[in-house]
């Protein structure tokens, strides 16, 4: 193919400024390398700013949107504008104009896929939407053709940069949220309202797509639960720590005979799993296959030239002629799909830490683990700490310590019901922590 | 596409049975996700034993390899026998039949891939060889797709599980390389002819192969300078741990203006690079593109199951329409490209480790410092031992002490040079230890 292949970028923020500057760049290198022609014709916005400081030309900018879209030349229209007001307006535009979609946009995708899938099939056209999971990461590339032939069982990922670094801050400077926001925040890591990013949104914008596009079935956004970074107490990352756990915010999907749980949650992963070693503002997504065990995928899940890396190759693939005929065999929002069977989070078993604070007298831990026994909670690990006599103060009235409890397998609806009870006891406040811990997913399912 | 495509297999080993138990019992559910219907017609071989024990159909054993590819219904070749002799005359007749091959065989492309993918092209069909570099982990279609707009900066892999798993073992248990090895071979992850793995030839078999897909140009094989875990000693492996390093067998190519240095050695990763991570039988690639910068992928490079992931991934590729097109994009041994420059490893310029044998006298070390130094060989670490009096001994002749350098970046070439001087002082034995030291590449070039 040496045909020219003409784009029209929409949206020239940082992204967008990045994807310009490397379409424009890589112009000849993208050609010798995959045989590929893109012309980018027209970076579309109304405000140039980013696009001038990147030295991109001049004769390229504009505002009239019409023409852009009208131009018989375009062939590939990049939505990097975000949100899901005039970027769904825009998409549905491009679609029924046949032109091909290329976005980074997950919460356009999450929200919206349902409808902009089959609009794209029914218009001869596909939508490229590598960069709206990893930013710079190929996974969505790998769900849909490097592990086809697996069922897929399980997928955990970080996909969170924003989050990840807090975390990472306060793991390793035992920071507090509030702390490791205000740097993340000074480091350019953190918008000034962080609420898409820390309270877990915008991971499950991200997990809601790989869940679909894995089980092959259409999974429900409003039916994720999502629980963010901000409630995390420092005390419990570092009680966690001295366990042998990392904290991370995780983004999963499990399948099971039943049917899969996809929820978005801060978990501890046991620092032998290679999620626990991913740090600062790095994402890494892993994967289980049936045949193919656990694989992980490591990178900048976001950020100008990384999201760049993922939409330009979306690009490529397109005008190369290989991901249309890719698209119309994803199973995704396309009609051909069932709605996913997503299971009530609270029949998920698995492992938890807890934290209680409880009246340093003797018989409470006795009181707090029969009532974890006749719950049928079985205890992993107990772990209380000395409280040096000093600074136990010299009144009659025992102060409050943490008893730190890790449990085996268990029911989360159980646990939750046992914490209640326990919560009731006259010793011990309310307010307890709870954090699943996720392990190392069993490998090689029989098939 | 529900039109059949009809898949013989030629070699019904380990990979072999595991591909043929896949693709029957995935049959169905490949067909729903991917639209595309592979029917197994042959599994052909001359020892049906793996077969048998996998309960694979019998009607499909055949030791008739003509009727299987003269069958017109037969459009996918798997080629699973391994070796470059029998396996390159099956895979001539295959790409002269016009028949697509899927091949896990490193060791045929990396010498014969020259041949093979033109004649390929020429006959109008394709190679699939995801499963030659990676096992299970999607890294060629990475390279050939997801990071396509890239210019590949580095790649830094550990792509051979029984290297990795015998050194985990001397990490972690302190075990001689001999011990480690025989542990290996009991656990069934050598073979009772390691050579080809612990010399580092399979290693360099993948990196050929990866390198010329990176880069566009055909790497040649035996320009691949290679050293083997088999002479490390469980000291130098210690060492190293103390300092923060973790040994590992390490195929690299990395791009540089004046061309690229492609190896295979064993390495010390700083414990900070995700590569330090990577354990026991475990394969993980570093590729740092200039615009996504660092991504890892890590996953089992070997094993049956894991292998027929990638293999059936191909044949699904391949049936459904969209490899083909990108295997003619693929820029690899195709006449397409030129050869790679390689440069002499002795011209490159990394981090070292050495570890010299002297004996305890005083100004011994001054004259060593010396020699470095009018090498112009910066020492960014020394480490000596205390050596217990008591085991010193009662004669007058002093014993020979390990001293520990690690250095700043220098060129191989000199710091060769500079060991030779130094062992030629009276007070240092010969056979010093000298391991590179492999940082995190830096990430985003301009562009």
């Amino acid at each position: 193919m040496s045909q020219r292949v003409g784009v029209a970028l929409v949206g020239c923020g940082t992204v967008g400024g990045s994807t310009a500057a490397l379409l424009l760049d890589q112009e000849e290198k993208i050609h010798q390398r995959s045989g590929v022609h893109l012309e980018l014709r027209y970076i579309v916005d109304k405000n140039f700013d980013v696009a001038r400081s990147l030295e991109l030309p001049e004769t390229l900018f504009t505002e009239d949107l019409d023409t852009a879209l009208s131009d018989p030349e375009v062939q590939i229209v990049i939505e990097l504008v975000g949100g899901t007001g005039f970027a769904l307006e825009l998409s549905r535009r491009v679609l029924k104009a046949g032109k091909h979609l290329v976005t980074a946009n997950k919460a356009l995708l999450a929200h919206h896929g349902a409808e902009l899938f089959p609009l794209a099939e029914q218009n001869g056209c596909s939508i490229g939407f590598e960069a709206s999971c990893g930013g710079g990461i190929p996974l969505v590339r790998t769900l849909y053709d490097g592990l086809m032939a697996n069922t897929i069982d399980a997928i955990y990922g970080i996909v969170n940069g924003t989050c990840n670094y807090i975390l990472t801050e306060m793991i390793e400077k035992g920071q507090s949220y509030d702390d490791a926001l205000a740097q993340a925040q000074a480091d350019g890591l953190a918008e000034a309202d962080p609420t898409l990013d820390v309270a877990g949104i915008d991971s499950a914008h991200k997990i809601c797509i790989m869940a679909s596009l894995a089980f092959g079935a259409t999974v429900d956004l409003d039916r994720i639960p999502v629980a963010g970074i901000n409630r995390l107490q420092a005390e419990d990352v570092a009680y966690g720590n001295e366990m042998g756990y990392v904290i991370k915010l995780i983004a999963s999907a499990v399948q099971t005979n039943r049917g899969c749980f996809v929820r978005v949650e801060p978990a501890f992963i046991s620092m032998d799993h290679p999620l626990a070693w991913v740090g600062g503002s790095f994402n890494a997504v892993s994967i289980y296959g049936h045949a193919v065990g656990h694989t992980m995928y490591y990178g900048r899940g976001a950020g100008g030239s990384p999201t760049a890396s993922a939409v330009a190759g979306d690009c490529i693939a397109i005008a190369g002629g290989a991901y249309p005929i890719q698209f119309k065999q994803i199973n995704i929002w396309q009609g051909k799909t069932k709605p996913a069977t997503q299971l009530d989070p609270a029949e998920i078993h698995q492992r938890y830490y807890l934290r209680l604070m409880v009246q340093d007298k003797p018989g409470n831990l006795g009181r707090i683990t029969t009532v974890l026994g006749s719950k049928g909670i079985s205890l992993s690990s107990i772990m209380q700490h000395e409280i040096p006599e000093s600074i136990q103060g010299d009144s009659n009235e025992p102060g409050s310590v943490p008893i730190v409890i890790t449990t085996h397998r268990v029911k989360e609806a159980d646990l939750h019901s046992a914490i209640r009870e326990i919560e009731n006891l006259a010793a011990v406040q309310p307010g307890s922590a709870v954090i699943p811990i996720i392990d190392e997913h069993p490998e090689f399912r029989e098939f």
